[in-house]
């Protein structure tokens, strides 16, 4: 076998089941291979950030790597966007990326880039396959790494993949959850338990549900309350889960939201920092004074250190948790508030929520803790154009559940070709595209810097409405059915029948 | 004035008009400069391959830089492919991308990345702002870079921008062009005149007006076949222009091509390699044994460079050259060729083309050697997605002249944001797209990697067709007229309103 079908294999030893490809010239012979062996679904995206926030978007849904298949350093540079967000979300992905044959690299023909030093910048893991006899070693080592949490990317030299000489590698066992030490567990139990104010601040898996649970227990004993990062990977929410707070977005609004807090113990979550900097505003988010006591850094397991502090602090189970209640369905004038009341009361169980709302979402996102137990994926990296690839990749993940994508337009621009994908796979998602004709929150963020009026220059950057995008139109374009709301209620027949029928559908939302 | 203030003044100053412009957060300092300050046109692009691609057309064009203004390392990368392809084509940009404040970079949130690793990957010329004092300096270093054919990109941590103590910066003299070496002027001259088959390839703007009369010139007294480069950045052609022969893209046809060349003098054009390597065929392109002379590299000037050699040859003025005729109007079927027979008929006089119709395009290129006098631009640096962009960038540098997009389907996909901004700017472009629901050179990579039947896996890899794409639709959802052509006559009707009117209009040619 030659090398390209030595790796497809290994990897379809190691469990991976699906391609995410967007392939050139130098990746023939992966396509070839992939034709060649059963075992591997290749789907097709557009551009590379479809195919990379997809991958993401499977990963966190999947807890094990989808590959990716890239065209050389300028394909891997139009998926590096949201290779940014899956790294910040620790979501397991194997990029193979195409190189030019390595005896033509020195020629600096026309599409030849330093693919090394670029996914360097983007990946964990990175490794130049240097012959078709390590390439079987090579995809098994890559979706192990890919299994503790870094994003691996492995460059395949054109001519390794065509030559003979392949050969076939065991998988690799899974890796071994890393455990918190002991004195970090008396310590975290100590801070909780000083009798001040102090928090439980909480991401990657601490918010599935397990973690959530353990969480609460560890809550009611110590009386900390239970704070979430801004952008979780993936939270498990909905009725009978533990609602959490979550942690406001605007850098001096978190900072008031946490300026009582003496003691915060973080477990999958870095302590808290703005998203941006802003003049005379600390970056910092937590109170001068507060102790923070990071419990599980993201390289240790989150559901071990809960579990070994829940037993540590002697935590019972809760049995009563406040039940959260549903928002009323507004009458009156359609806003993004009044469409997303229609969603938390219509959601479907075990929905999966991908998040991309900005503007449009940001007050309405505790609505959903009394919906029907969903999974929630947001914007982990902040580099937009995730929300419709993530979908995608859930979807192939999880095809026996219902997917929502809540979308601003600006950021589905970027991405917009997802929308194809989805419709040739045939995947049950719903995108539900808030059309504010604007970057809203840079007009937040004009007026943040002093900008108190604007003039046509600075607007005509923030603009979206000259000339307005029509989404129905540019999804029918890609293949997608899509129909237009004005009305609250309009929006709510759209969206209950797309709730009751499979496949992909779009909804404009026109505020 | 804080330090944006005085950056974007010495930017104004340095005669740059046009800032092509895709900002976050972090720009929004920028964005308010540009508001404040008059003298710089800001064009928002709703993608940033889009606003980089346009900056590579308007310096294509206009010879002198545009700035960009890019979102921190993820802006930037989303914009990385068309940087490669303006590095490639030596275009003069200035890109201005921002970066979290310097005491917020090391807290790592959520968007930080390399922002100059990054940066020194795609640009020859990579500064990070020290202080809001040396912005002006560093605005008019950056444009003197660039004007000197090197990619500059400056980087701007938010706190010098938002920070008062900025001054202003004289516009640095324009760089003088590097002559080329006399020894090498005589050596070119012996290798023309040795009366074997000699060849000029040529690049650059060898290719201008000027360098192909210069070229025609000592192609006569030398007996030299004059050839180009496969994707040159700028050609120009036409009736009255010198014609050209244009390497053949696939390397085994290039190699036969020039199997009989003994000498090869380049200017302005490194030696010609293969775009990508295969299996048992050789990367470099010129014959065993042809000595191979590089006249002006491309550090140098091609235009002194071809001046010296002229007259070093003597090389009197051409009176008399061959008119090129024009491809008759085909009856029948209609096919990419029929429709370039059309568009070589109708380009109006000084007409810009931004060539990316791939396989559609590449067998009539030489239609257009007959047509009015006209720029031709196209896929230098073979990362797919520059077409739409570049012909934005192109129709601002030149607002009285008519931009002709001639586009296939699959790459228009990776940055049909294009369109908007075409619409938004009123831009004088007409697109082009050859929608023949393939990546149809794939399918021809495919089959030379030795995939005689692909199976399912493979094609869909390969194939747009499911769902098909409607161009129509697309444009109409970024708010831009759309016209289909399924036969030869009906295109002739639309392209010949397309030319007789202003503005911008899209004309999907359905094969």
């Amino acid at each position: 076998m030659n090398g390209a079908e030595s790796l497809l294999q290994s990897l379809i030893d190691a469990g991976v089941e699906v391609c995410f490809a967007n392939p050139g010239t130098s990746e023939m012979q992966m396509v070839a291979a992939i034709d060649k062996l059963p075992g591997m679904r290749p789907i097709l995206g557009l551009f590379e950030g479809v195919v990379t926030g997809a991958a993401d978007g499977y990963g966190r849904m999947a807890d094990k790597p989808a590959a990716t298949l890239l065209h050389l350093g300028s394909g891997f540079t139009n998926g590096m966007a949201n290779l940014h967000n899956a790294k910040r979300a620790l979501s397991p992905i194997v990029n193979i990326v195409g190189d030019h044959a390595t005896f033509h690299l020195p020629l600096d023909a026309p599409l030849t880039s330093d693919v090394p030093g670029l996914a360097a910048l983007a990946s964990d893991w990175v490794r130049v396959c240097e012959s078709p006899q390590s390439m079987a070693k090579d995809g098994a080592e890559a979706v192990c790494a890919a299994l503790e949490g870094r994003q691996a990317s492995l460059i395949v030299p054109a001519n390794h993949a065509w030559s003979e000489g392949g050969n076939t590698a065991k998988p690799l066992p899974n890796p071994r959850p890393k455990q918190v030490a002991t004195p970090d567990i008396a310590a975290a139990a100590e801070a909780l338990l000083n009798g001040e104010t102090t928090c439980l601040f909480l991401g990657g898996k601490a918010l599935r549900e397990h973690g959530l649970l353990l969480a609460s227990r560890i809550a009611a004993v110590t009386g900390a309350r239970l704070i979430s990062e801004v952008f979780p990977a993936r939270i498990q929410r909905g009725r009978g889960r533990p609602a959490i707070e979550r942690l406001p977005y605007l850098g001096e609004v978190a900072s008031e939201f946490l300026k009582n807090f003496t003691h915060m113990v973080t477990v999958g979550a870095k302590p808290p920092v703005s998203f941006f900097a802003y003049p005379n505003k600390p970056s910092t988010l937590w109170a001068e004074g507060c102790i923070v006591c990071p419990l599980a850094p993201q390289s240790c397991d989150e559901i071990l250190a809960l579990e070994a502090l829940a037993a540590y602090l002697d935590a019972p189970k809760v049995t009563d948790s406040e039940e959260s209640v549903l928002p009323k369905i507004m009458e009156g004038p359609m806003s993004a508030e009044t469409v997303n009341a229609v969603i938390a009361n219509l959601l479907p169980k075990n929905a999966i929520v991908s998040d991309e709302s900005i503007t449009s979402g940001i007050s309405s996102y505790g609505y959903y803790n009394g919906s029907a137990p969903h999974d929630w994926l947001t914007l982990t990296g902040g580099a937009i154009g995730q929300g419709l690839p993530v979908a995608v990749g859930a979807a192939v993940a999880c095809p026996e559940r219902k997917v929502i994508n809540l979308q601003a337009d600006g950021s589905a621009m970027y991405t917009n070709q997802a929308l194809w994908t989805m419709v040739r796979e045939n995947l049950d998602v719903c995108v539900v595209i808030f059309n504010n004709s604007s970057y809203a929150i840079l007009n937040v963020e004009l007026a943040r810097v002093g900008v108190k009026n604007p003039g046509e220059r600075a607007k005509s950057m923030l603009d979206l409405s000259n000339p307005g995008l029509s989404w129905t139109r540019i999804a029918e374009g890609l293949g997608m059915k899509g129909t237009r709301a004005t009305t609250t209620e309009a929006f709510k027949t759209q969206f209950e029948k797309a709730m009751a029928t499979k496949g992909p559908r779009l909804i404009e939302v026109v505020l």
